[in-house]
C-alpha cells in the first residue's frame, strides 16, 4: 500500500517536498563528534520535519569540507543516525531521506572515485558499468545515505560544454545502455521494487536535453523539436525509467522555451502518462528560483513547478511559498499532496517507513570487496584508453629511456574530473603516467617535466626543464589535455558551479570553452619532443573531444583518454606497453574549432562542409578499433513485422570476430545502422548496439546482436515504437554503410517496409 | 472563377507542374536572334505544354551566359514572346509562366543590382525597400517575366552560413517588415488580387528555417521545435502570406527530421489550414530529387512532395514520374489536379489566361524612372553603412591625403553579393571606396594598394605597394571583408551553388566558413596602416557579421557595410565625409570565433559565457546609432485586453526624438521589448518595431509606434495570437531593459496579465 500524506497538515506536507539545506551546514564535525546545527533545527521546527537532506557528506571546494574539518568516513553512519533521530523526534515523526552527490563515485571524504561517465562511454561495457555502480551503491549506502544523484542522462552534443565529461556519449543508444546499467547496479533488481540495504536509490540527472544548449553554454536553451528530443535526448531517461529509477532531476535549461522545471509536457506527459513511470522528480539546485523570469513571484514559481510535476526542491526559496500558493488559489492542494506522497513512496521504497533497513544492512564493505572495487576501477581505466593513432610506434620497449612531459603527465587531479572529493593523504591505488612509467622503466630511466599549464604558460625554467628531460631520451610521452580541478580558493555560484575558476582550469560545470584546440603552450611541448626525440607518444587526458588534427603529425602514436580516474596512469602505460587501446571514442572529435556541432548521427544533408574545413569531422565516434581483429557481419534473417516489434520479437545478427594476433584482446564491437523510414531524412549513422567480447589469441568468436524495438523502431515520440523501415547494419567504422551492409526489413501487415519501389 | 485543370489529360496536368528546364538552354541567342532549342521542343512535346520556364534570362557564371553570348536586354521581351508563342502553338494551348531569379535585382544582363537583403536590413526602412521592389518588378516585368524568385524568408542565425547576405536580419520582426514591403512593392496591391503589367508575382524563398541549419552548413538539418519555428523562422513567411505573396519556395533543409519539400505540416497545415493562404509552393532546385534519402524511388519522392503540398518542381527528374506514381496508386490524381490548378491560378493572377496583359503593359522604364531607381539604390547603399566605432576620427577633411588599401577598396564585384549578373562594360553609376575617395579628395591625393586577397596573401610586390601607398598619407582607409564573387571558371553543383569556388571567395551559396575572424593577411594591412599613418579608418564590406574586436583597437573609426551594391563606394565615403552612418547592425556580431550562434533575442539563461570568452556578443543587433540624437520613450497607455489584440486593437507608444546636432539626420529608431508570459522563458530582447525618421538640425520629432498582435502577441504557433503578458519596451541599445523601460500590459478578460503577484 502506498503511503499517503493526506492526513498531514499542509505545513508538514510542504516540509516533505522541501530540500532546502546544504547538509554540511546542517551537521558539523566539532571536537570529534557530529553536532546538529541551528540551520537544521530551524528547518525541522519550521515544517515539523523535512523531506530530504542534501549533502551531509559532500566534500569539495564549494562546501569547503576537507579532511581537516569534515566528518571522517568511519563516522558517517553515526552522523546520519544522529540527524535521523533528531528529525524524527523533534519533528512530527517522519524520517528524512539522505541524498548525496554520486556522479562518479560518492563525493564524500573517502569515497571511491571511478572514471567519469565519458570514460565509461569509451569502454562501452554495460556489465562493468553495472558492477562499478553496485560497488558505489554499497559504499554509499554503508555510509547511511539513501539517494544518489547520478549524472548520465545528458548527451554530449557540443564539446564546448564543460559538463561533457558527465555524459556517457554523444550517442543516445550507448548512453541509454550505460544509464540502464547504472540504475540496475545501484538500485539492485528486487522483484518487489524495493531498494535494499546494499543498494541505493538513484535520481538520474538531468532531464532533459541539457546537452543541446545553444553554443555548448551551460544552462542555455535547447530550442529543439519533439523528434530530436525523442531520438537523441530522452533515450537514456527512458532506459532509466524502464529500469525503475527512483527519480529524475529536472534540468536547468528550457526546451523550446519552456524551462524543464516548469515543463508539464515533459515531467507529467512524457514521464508519467507516456512511460507509466512512478517516482519522484527533483528540481536541480535553485532551479525553481530560476523560474523568476517565467513567473511574477516565488509562490507562482513553486506552483508552476509543482503543477508541472516537480515533487522535491533543491535549495530553493520558492518552495517555502507553497502554502501561500495554495492560499492564493494558484496551486491545487491536491498537487502538494501528490508530490508529498511521492516523497513518502520513495522513503518506503528504501525501507525508511517500515524500519526494514537498519545499520546492519549497510555494513562497510570488507577488504575483499574493496579490492574488487579497486580492480574494477582499474579495468574501467583500461577501457577508457583509446588508441587513435599508431604509426608502428607501440609497444614501447621497457628498456626505453623516457621523457614524460606535459601538464597531465603527473597531475592526479586532472585524471579525476569534476564533482570529486579531496583525495586522502594515503592513496595507494593511484597512478599518473609519470608514476606508471617509473614503475615500468625504472625511476632512473624516466625524466619528468611539466612544461606548461593547461591554459597558461609556465616560467622559462619550466621550459628549460623540458629540454633537460628530452635530452638523451629515446622516447617521449607527452601528456596533454584539460582538467576539471577545483580549488578551495575558487569562487562558486549559488548552485556550486565554479564561477571564477583558476585560470588553469578547463573543464567541468561552469567551465565552458569557446576554443577546443589545444593551446599553443601545450602544442609547443609536442613540437619540442618531436624535434628532440626519435619516438613521440602523445596522450590526451581530457573530459571532452578536442580537435586532434594538429597533434597527429607531431607524434608517432596518440592515446585519447577521457578522465580515466585514479588508476589512469597505469592504464595509459599499459597501452604504451601493449600496443592496444581498451576502448573506442565515445564522441566525435571535430577536425578543427569552428565546425561545431558535429556528431556521427547527424541527418543526411547536402552540405559540403565549409570551404575552409571541407570535412568537419576529425575522428568519428567509435574510432580506435584494435589492429589484428576482423569483424564480419553475417547476412540477416528475412526480417520482422512491426507488430512483432511491438510484441517484443527480435532479429539476431551474428558477427564473426577473428583475432589474428598473438595476444588475447578485449574489445567493444559496435553495430552501426542507418534507418530508412519513408518521409524522414535518415541519420547518417547511428549506433544500433554494442557488445564487448574477449577473444583469445589466434582465435575467433561469434557475437550475436539481438535487435528489437529499441534498436529498430522509431524513437520520434520518446519511446520505441514499431514503424515499417529498412535498416542497414554494419560493423565497419565507416560513416556510410559499406557495400556489404546487411539489411533488416521491418514490415507492416502486408509485408512492406515502405521502401519498395 | 478559378481556372481548373481537371479537363486536361493527366499528362498535360503533369506538364503544368513540371519546371524542369534551365531557360538559357531552352532558347539561345544565335546570330542576332533568339532561337528555340531542341531542349524546349522535346519538353513541350512531351507534356503538351509546360507549366513554367525558369531562367530564360539568367546570366551568371553557372549559366555561362555573359554579355558576349546572352540575350541583349532590349531583346528580352521579344525572346519571351517567341517562346510563349512556341509553347502555346506547339503545345495544347496553355501559356507558360516565365520565372527569373530576382534576389536583389533581376539576375539578367542589364538587370539593376540593388544592395543585398542584409544591407536593406541595416537600413531598416520598409518604405525604401518597397520602392526598390517596385522598380525591380517593373524592370523585370518589362523584360517579359511573370514570376520573381526572391530571397527574404531566411533568418540569419549562424553567420558561418554563406547565404547570410540573403537574409534581411537575425531578427524576425525586421525580416518580416522588409519581406512584406518587398511583396507589396513587387506585386502591387490591387484590390482584386491581380498582379498587373507593372508588377510581378513573387515566390518568396526559402520556407522554412534554412537559417537554423546545424553549424551554419548550407542545407543541413534544423532540429528545432515548434515555438522556435514560429517565433523566429515563420514570421517573414506569415507577413508575405498576409500580403498575398504568389508563392513560396520550399527549402532544402529538414525541420526536425522532415525535409521541407516533404513537409505536409508546413506546406499544407501551416500555409493553407492555419494561414488560409492560397498560392503555389515551388520546390527548390532539385529538391524533390534530394528526397532520395527519404523515399525508395523518384515516383515516391514526387508523390511525397505533391501530397505534402509542393505544386511546381524545379529541375527535378522526380516530377517526370508523377503519372507513374498515380498509376502505382501512391499518389491521388486529385492531388495532381490541385497542384496544376494552383499553377493555372497563378497564370490567371498575372493575366496570362485572359490576355489581360500584353507587351503594352510592360514598357521599358523611361529615363526618369531609371534615374529614380538609381537614386534609390544609392539611398539604400547609404543606409547600409553602419558606423560602429568613431573615436572622434570623423568627419575626415577633404584636404586629407588618403591611402586606400585592402581587398575591398576597389573591387566592385565584392560590393554586390551572390546571384549577381555580369556588369555591363559601361556602368556609370558605380563607385568603389577608391573611386569615391578620388572623386572627393582628387586623384592625386589618393594612393591605392590592394595589399591582400580575401583569403589569400598576394605577392611581395603587393605588400611593398601598401607601404608605398601609406608613405606620406595623412589618413588611411583600409577596406577589408569578404566577397561573393563567382567566376566563369568556378565549378558548380547541380543547383547552381558554387562547388569549388575560387580560393579567394568567402561568401554566398555553397561558401560556408568555419572561421569568421578576418584572416591574418587582412589584419596585417590594418596593422601596417596603424603603424604608418596617424588616422586609420577601417571599413568592413561583407555579407555576414564578423568578429570585430581585433579590428577596433587598430583603427580610429570603423564602418560596417553589408554588401552595399554598386553605389557602395560613394555611400561609404559619405560616411567618412559626414561622420554619420546611415543604418544599424542587422545582426549581432560574435565577439570571437567559437561562440556561435549568438543573437540578441536568445532566451534568458543562466550561462555565464565561456571561461575563455565571457561575453560572446561583440556588437549587438541595432548597434550604430548616430551621435547627437536622444530618444525618449513616453510612458504607456494603460494597456489592452487580449481580445482587443485579436480584434486588431493597438496601443501606441510615442518616442520623442531630439537632434541636438547641426545637421539633419535620417535614422532608424528601434523599439526593443522583452515579453513576459507566464511559464515561458523570455527572450532577452526582441525587436518590437522599428521606424525610420528624418529629423532636422537642432530640432525634434515625435515618433509613434503602433503595437498590436504582431508586436505584442505570441508567435509560438506561427501566427500572432493574443495571450496575456507584460511587455517591457525601450529604445536604448542596451541588451537588458533600462530602469525607465515602459511596461505594456496585455490582460485577459479579468484585467490580469498573468504577471501579478
Amino acid at each position: 500500500m502506498t503511503p499517503s500524506s493526506a492526513s498531514l497538515p499542509l505545513r508538514e506536507r510542504v516540509g516533505q517536498i522541501n530540500q532546502r539545506l546544504k547538509g554540511w551546514e546542517a551537521v558539523r564535525w566539532v571536537d570529534g563528534a557530529p553536532r546538529i546545527t541551528d540551520v537544521l533545527r530551524r528547518e525541522v521546527d519550521r515544517w515539523g520535519g523535512i523531506g530530504a537532506l542534501y549533502g551531509v557528506l559532500r566534500a569539495d571546494p564549494w562546501s569547503q569540507v576537507r579532511w581537516s574539518n569534515g566528518i571522517p568516513p568511519a563516522r558517517s553512519a553515526e552522523t546520519y543516525e544522529l540527524v535521523q533521530d533528531f528529525v524524527r523526534t523533534r519533528g512530527a515523526g517522519l524520517p528524512t531521506l539522505f541524498v548525496e552527490e554520486v556522479p562518479h563515485g560518492l563525493m564524500a571524504l573517502g569515497g571511491t572515485t571511478v572514471p567519469v561517465n565519458l570514460a565509461l562511454g569509451a569502454g562501452m561495457d554495460p556489465e562493468l558499468t553495472a558492477q562499478l555502480a553496485a560497488h558505489i551503491a554499497a559504499e554509499t549506502r554503508a555510509r547511511g545515505a539513501h539517494v544518489a544523484l547520478v549524472s548520465g542522462l545528458d548527451i554530449l552534443r557540443d564539446p564546448r560544454w564543460g559538463r561533457a565529461e558527465e555524459c556517457f556519449s554523444e550517442d543516445p543508444a550507448l548512453a541509454a545502455a550505460l544509464m540502464e546499467a547504472t540504475v540496475r547496479g545501484m538500485q539492485g533488481s528486487r522483484s518487489d521494487g524495493r531498494i535494499d540495504g546494499d543498494h541505493i536509490a538513484v535520481v538520474a540527472k538531468h532531464l532533459a536535453a541539457q546537452g543541446a544548449g545553444i553554443g555548448g553554454r551551460n544552462g542555455s536553451g535547447a530550442p529543439i523539436g519533439r523528434r530530436e528530443l525523442g531520438e537523441i535526448h530522452l533515450r537514456p531517461a527512458y532506459a532509466a525509467a524502464r529500469a525503475g529509477v527512483a527519480g529524475f532531476m529536472a534540468a536547468y535549461n528550457d526546451i523550446d522555451g519552456v524551462a524543464c522545471t516548469a515543463n508539464r509536457d515533459l515531467l507529467t506527459g512524457t514521464l508519467r502518462d507516456d512511460w507509466n513511470w512512478t517516482g519522484i522528480v527533483m528540481a536541480d539546485g535553485t532551479a525553481v528560483d530560476r523560474l523568476r523570469d517565467s513567473t511574477p513571484d516565488p509562490a507562482t514559481a513553486a506552483a508552476l513547478a509543482i503543477h508541472a510535476g516537480v515533487d522535491l526542491s533543491l535549495w530553493d526559496e520558492a518552495f517555502t511559498h507553497v502554502e501561500e500558493a495554495v492560499q492564493r488559489g494558484i496551486l491545487d492542494e491536491a498537487d502538494v499532496t501528490r508530490a508529498a506522497d511521492r516523497v513518502l513512496a520513495l522513503k518506503e521504497r528504501v525501507g525508511l517507513l517500515d524500519g526494514s533497513i537498519s545499520r546492519d544492512h549497510a555494513a562497510e564493505p570488507d577488504a575483499a570487496t574493496t579490492r574488487e572495487f579497486i580492480a574494477l576501477v582499474s579495468r574501467a581505466a583500461a577501457q577508457a584508453c583509446v588508441l587513435v593513432h599508431d604509426d608502428d610506434a607501440l609497444p614501447l620497449p621497457a628498456s626505453a629511456v623516457v621523457a614524460v612531459i606535459g601538464p597531465n603527465a603527473d597531475d592526479l587531479e586532472a585524471q579525476l574530473g569534476d564533482y570529486t572529493p579531496p583525495r586522502p593523504q594515503d592513496d595507494p591505488g593511484v597512478s599518473t603516467v609519470r608514476s606508471a612509467l617509473e614503475a615500468r622503466h625504472g625511476v632512473g630511466n624516466v625524466r619528468y617535466a611539466q612544461g606548461s599549464g593547461h591554459r597558461t604558460a609556465l616560467s622559462d625554467e619550466a621550459t628549460a626543464a623540458v629540454d633537460d628531460a628530452l635530452a638523451g631520451a629515446t622516447a617521449a610521452v607527452v601528456v596533454l589535455g584539460g582538467t576539471s580541478r577545483r580549488s578551495y580558493e575558487d569562487e562558486f555560484a549559488d548552485n556550486g558551479a565554479v564561477d571564477g575558476p583558476a585560470p588553469d582550469t578547463t573543464n567541468g560545470e561552469g567551465v565552458d570553452l569557446s576554443r577546443l584546440a589545444l593551446p599553443a603552450e601545450q602544442l609547443a611541448l609536442l613540437r619540442a619532443a618531436r624535434a628532440a626525440v626519435p619516438l613521440v607518444i602523445a596522450v590526451l587526458i581530457d573530459g571532452r573531444p578536442r580537435p586532434l588534427d594538429e597533434l597527429i603529425p607531431l607524434c608517432d602514436a596518440l592515446i585519447v583518454s577521457p578522465f580515466p580516474g585514479p588508476a589512469g596512469g597505469a592504464a595509459i602505460v599499459d597501452v604504451i606497453a601493449g600496443g592496444r587501446g581498451g576502448g573506442l571514442l565515445p564522441a566525435t572529435h571535430p577536425r578543427v574549432d569552428g565546425v561545431l556541432p558535429v556528431a556521427h548521427d547527424e541527418r543526411m544533408e547536402t552540405a559540403r562542409g565549409y570551404v575552409d574545413a571541407r570535412i568537419p569531422v576529425g575522428q568519428l565516434f567509435g574510432a580506435g578499433a584494435p589492429a589484428g581483429i576482423t569483424v564480419t557481419l553475417r547476412p540477416a534473417d528475412p526480417g520482422i513485422a512491426t507488430d512483432a516489434l511491438n510484441d517484443g520479437d527480435t532479429v539476431t545478427l551474428h558477427a564473426d570476430i577473428v583475432n589474428s594476433s598473438d595476444s588475447a584482446v578485449s574489445l567493444a564491437v559496435p553495430l552501426y545502422g542507418r534507418r530508412h523510414e519513408r518521409g524522414l531524412r535518415p541519420r547518417r549513422r547511428t549506433l544500433l548496439s554494442v557488445r564487448r567480447v574477449r577473444v583469445e589469441a589466434r582465435s575467433g568468436a561469434v557475437l550475436p546482436f539481438v535487435l528489437g524495438a529499441d534498436e529498430l523502431g522509431s524513437w520520434a515520440a520518446g519511446r520505441p515504437e514499431a514503424a515499417p523501415a529498412e535498416v542497414l547494419a554494419w560493423t565497419a567504422s565507416t560513416h556510410d554503410p559499406p557495400a556489404d551492409a546487411v539489411t533488416v526489413r521491418i514490415t507492416d501487415g502486408k509485408g512492406r517496409t515502405g521502401w519498395e519501389s
